[in-house]
């Protein structure tokens, strides 16, 4: 029987693990923590599950979310500034945030209650390519140190070598929530952009305050300041930003109820260079290794393109081995092909949102959506499809031609 | 509104045309033919309709062929070595040929019906350039001499610079049906193939004999003799081709009926070098032109690779033009990325089935093939899908592979 090893127990790692034991191949998922780690560590990300994502879940058999409420379907944003700086648009179908600590453990249990088998143990480079005598196909979703080095970067979709945001974010009570429920994303030059997402957590519902800061600019003291070191200074901090850049979520707040959900385990500070690598790599062996998810491209989060991009790509590489199981050149230069428009359009997406200074038509498009709905609307649904979202607004004339398209309706 | 012209009025331009008019877009189609003409000349292939291209013309409203019996479901094939040499191949929808000049002339009338433009004239290439002013988007579906120079040959998937074999194609009488009717396929090195084809023509049934003869070979005088000059003996010495080398052929022959349908208007012959050309070009007025149909992929008509893979190009187009009409470089990158996989899968193909001396998995695939049903079946089902049969018969672990998988099935 086939015998595919995956390493990696993240999204991309366990989607792909669950679409392969519907295809009853052999499953092997390696991962440095067990289940009930990951639920007890750190928060992971805030990851909004585009209704694109929701639906490959539904084929999965993990659609359904049983007590929990996390669905939403609108934007609303601010833009520090105009005269006019508030609006919103609305998906057509509902999107979802699960913290991935109650997520993923799910996913994991459930991966092993169909028979995929999961191995809790850490994986050097050398390990990994020892695995691929073990498989007949090894691929390879986590991406820290020198298992990502082993997939050459590619400088054509790769602009940036440092982090063009700082990133902070803490889950936080005390938020009231907006009606109808949605994502709250707040633009202001030059402190950068704060999204405010609501979510299912531990206690239930909870915002997600995901502070993206411009490196350099007012806001990047909150992933500079260590909360540990003093959460109540930490709490006044995220105040006072609010209130200086971000008055539409200030507004929100209850001061006497706003806090972390659980402590300093529901903080995350750091920041991403965006990168894409290349789909996979020779071995001295003669084997493949095929990269997914992170490891395979790292956008920065502002876009929601992470985990949304991940779960595609696996869904393609299930697909690829349901119809051909000789893993060679040709398997490789297939799945690369085959995944490379919609993962290729999310990172140029995402990278153009972040440029400093900001691209000519990024301003432009969000001055213009403050009074286009039809606009807006699109530019929000097409969250669930970043080629659409890459032919809005990748340069100006393609801004100028969506606004035409839209004027007026 | 937005304005398409599409230079040729061959399959892939009429189609295109069609579909565009779904989108009620302004279209208007350039040929030196007009219907008529073409109903009146020389017979232009001998192209069967895989299931595949027939489920696009239901879309296109122009699936059904009403006075037409031209639908057959098998593939019989004798292989000139061995002790064993006949088998058959099932498809698992019909296949469908119908002469081009009943078939184009349709679709022209169909087009102008549904409110496309066609204008009849000769373009040169300085023509077509100005074209670009006149229209949102130019389509260039026909390649002869300067045209097809506008788009640079692709050396890395054009392996030959001249013909890999000598075709001559004739629509005969006299050739007792198949049952249940199929297309014969008869590979007899070195003399080369000959394809049967039953198909529809204007005095009904008729068998399409296509000579796919090698370069220097026995069967290569059937494209070097030419009938007009001695009708006759080129009925003769077709005879005595079938005679020395297509036996199977050779017994469904009625030799007091053999002829051709229409004298010198049914017979073509010639000689394809494959080229695979680039998707699009700019032109120094800062336009492109986008490549469609022969223009863009030219294949030996051995494997019925050419009007399949043309009307799937279209269908690509259509749907690219459908969701983006910003025809900027992004729109051009995009139509090359989503035809490629198919597109190149085909030509792969063909040119290995090609390649002489023959790849080595091919006669090990075909010798297969005499006592393995599954594998038969297969190959035969996979005319419609060239990724599947690249995937197939790529290189000789793949066969292997392939064998593996259906034996004793």
């Amino acid at each position: 029987m086939t015998s595919i090893g995956i390493v990696g127990a993240g999204v991309a790692g366990l989607h792909l693990g669950l679409h392969l034991r519907q295809q009853d191949l052999d499953v092997t998922i390696y991962t440095n923590r067990t289940a009930q780690q990951v639920a007890d560590g750190r928060i992971l990300n805030s990851v909004a599950h585009m209704s694109a994502t929701i639906q490959i879940e539904h084929e999965l058999g993990i659609g359904d979310w049983p007590d929990t409420d996390a669905e939403y379907s609108y934007h609303y944003h601010y833009n520090g500034w105009g005269d006019e700086r508030t609006y919103h648009g609305v998906f057509e179908q509902p999107a979802r945030i699960i913290d991935y600590r109650i997520y993923l453990p799910r996913l994991m249990a459930e991966f092993e209650r169909r028979g995929g088998r999961l191995e809790i143990r850490d994986l050097s480079a050398a390990e990994i390519e020892a695995l691929t005598d073990e498989h007949d196909l090894v691929v390879v979703s986590t991406g820290k140190g020198e298992i990502g080095a082993l997939f050459p970067r590619r400088d054509d979709k790769s602009p940036y070598t440092t982090p063009q945001r700082k990133l902070a974010v803490g889950f936080w009570k005390g938020v009231a929530p907006r009606e109808p429920r949605g994502v709250e994303i707040s633009v202001v030059p030059p402190a950068g952009e704060l999204l405010v997402l609501p979510m299912w957590s531990f206690s239930g519902p909870v915002n997600a305050l995901l502070f993206e800061s411009l490196p350099g600019g007012p806001q990047e003291v909150l992933t500079d300041r260590r909360y540990e070191d003093d959460p109540d200074a930490y709490r006044a901090l995220t105040l006072e930003i609010l209130r200086e850049f971000h008055p539409t979520v200030l507004e929100r707040i209850d001061e006497a109820a706003f806090d972390l959900q659980g402590g300093a385990k529901d903080i995350l500070q750091g920041a991403v260079t965006p990168v894409m690598r290349e789909d996979y790599t020779l071995l001295p062996n003669g084997k493949y290794l095929l990269a997914l998810g992170d490891v395979h491209m790292t956008v920065d989060p502002v876009q929601a393109q992470g985990a949304n991009s991940a779960t595609y790509s696996a869904k393609v590489v299930a697909e690829a081995i349901r119809e051909d199981r000789v893993f060679d050149e040709r398997f490789m230069r297939k799945v690369a092909r085959r995944r490379a428009e919609r993962l290729e359009a999310s990172t140029d997406w995402v990278n153009t949102m972040i440029q400093s200074p900001p691209a000519p038509q990024i301003p432009r498009l969000f001055t213009e959506m403050v009074h286009n709905q039809a606009l807006a609307n699109r530019f929000t649904e097409n969250f669930n499809y970043p080629i659409r979202q890459t032919d809005l607004l990748t340069s100006e004339a393609r801004v100028e031609a969506a606004v035409a398209a839209t004027a007026g309706r």
